[in-house]
């Protein structure tokens, strides 16, 4: 579920995305009309797998992705970015449609548990995803377990607050990892290091074929990033001591020009008790489909 | 056991410490006579409390809260403060004398684990305690598990890089947490907010006693200290969101002049979606006893 489209796939038990249908969020003001029309989307897919595979697919439940997800209750909590206003209770009102289980968590979180599930984090214990994107997302994985901690909120690391009085964030606050390393924040660096006002034309994809091109001020974004993004990498080292950090979003795409100055950085701030025992790593998952098999995995969490 | 002297003590199962020896750690330089000595010291406790009670008490195991104590491997990994270099097997040297479970992990996580057993923490799944000392340490309590990471040395909140390009560190890199709220730290604040040079005729203690009397320097450092531990506190909020989070040690001693402003700032600090949801606690346990309550306390994990 994001801001814009809310993607949904049926996803077969060895993590393929078998059927897929999207509907647009911004279209919804109220939870019970986007619900319906989901479910009737859901609908289709079981119906259209079932026409293709001669027999209906058994759903082992619904999982959900979304911004300001909250495990425990189950319910979106006042997104801002989202339409739909107020505490949203997904499972209460599928139920209304289907009897299968419901898990919901926060976005990041449920990438980081599709990449434990499906990905590249398959059985490690301790590892800690950051997405790149419109903002800097994270989920956090402890003995094998998502942490949700008390709230069903943790793992926001995109509002690390990584520079003292630094850079206005729209959580209200200054400094957080968010305001440099998100798609706007590189932009925004971009321009800074160019000498020209901030701007809307220019994208952080623009920035890393200019990378690739060889221009030096793009280059020299990307080490700026790197070196940011390294130092809040090595700083969430010293919670959980992870086996992996994973990277993945759009501006984590550009490839060498972030990862090359992102390894060297990530070394430099790392404490020297950790040296070695951490590897970054880009998601295995693929770009258009981790949003939905990061809410599959959900459902194949042990249960309490 | 910490870099001066080794405090040893006989834990009865409500948490009282029944006997208490200590050796001093610096007079060895190999593991296998501060073994031997240390052996003797507990017959020695276990004797006096078995003529006291008219039988001898049962040993469930034995908890050793070290610096750079690792869980995993039950070993002292190369601690540059011990006079003992190497890497210490002491499961192995103990199981020479006694035949007992024997589980170590570092410091601060067994002050962590002593205060989720005995202490303010019980029946809390998710805090993080903050040690203030000659370093600062801190452990990390999540799903009411102690966080080993990878690899068992997580939790080095100390280490967490506050204020990039800031003050040097002993471990190499600049603007740990430690060396703006480590005792050393906050004399070093003083001496700068008084423009006089860094000494050690000061201590932290001092700098306590004179905010207690109104001293504006000194009421200026501790205001400055909780500026800073408030951030850092708040950032590890981002990471799990603890229901609580625990502070102890020396300077964390001086109560209010530092935990007013303490709140303040972390309020100030905390992402909005946690607001309300984290108190802070002064640790309930004995400065004296913590050390040996904490070690005590990692015999009470459940096994894997």
């Amino acid at each position: 579920m994001g801001g814009t489209n809310t993607d949904m796939g049926l996803v077969s038990e060895n993590g393929t995305i078998i059927q897929r249908r999207s509907i647009p969020t911004n279209a919804y003001t109220e939870l019970e009309p986007y619900v319906r029309d989901m479910m009737r989307e859901i609908n289709a897919m079981v119906e259209e797998q079932a026409a293709s595979d001669g027999e209906a697919p058994l759903l082992e439940g619904i999982g959900i992705g979304a911004p300001n997800g909250n495990f425990y209750t189950g319910c979106v909590d006042n997104a801002p970015n989202l339409t739909i206003k107020g505490v949203l209770d997904f499972g209460k009102e599928i139920h209304k449609y289907l009897p299968v289980p419901v898990v919901l968590s926060n976005d990041a979180n449920a990438a980081a548990y599709g990449e434990y599930v499906y990905g590249g984090a398959k059985g490690m214990k301790h590892f800690i995803m950051f997405t790149l994107g419109t903002g800097v997302g994270s989920g956090i994985v402890v003995d094998g377990k998502l942490v949700h901690g008390s709230t069903g909120g943790a793992g926001e690391l995109g509002h690390n607050i990584l520079i003292p009085h630094g850079r206005k964030c729209s959580c209200g606050r200054e400094g957080c990892l968010e305001t440099y390393t998100s798609a706007r924040g590189i932009v925004q660096t971009y321009c800074e290091l160019k000498g020209v006002p901030v701007t809307s034309d220019i994208t952080s994809k623009m920035i890393g074929e200019l990378a690739h091109q060889g221009d030096p001020v793009a280059l020299k974004t990307w080490e700026t990033v790197a070196d940011q993004l390294g130092l809040a990498m090595a700083n969430s080292v010293t919670f959980s001591a992870p086996e992996a950090i994973f990277l993945m979003g759009g501006p984590a795409q550009v490839g060498e020009p972030l990862l090359k100055p992102l390894r060297a950085a990530f070394e430099k701030y790392l404490l020297n008790i950790y040296a070695g025992s951490c590897q970054i790593r880009m998601s295995e998952l693929r770009t258009n489909e981790v949003a939905i098999l990061g809410a599959a995995a959900l459902i194949k969490m042990p249960k309490e």
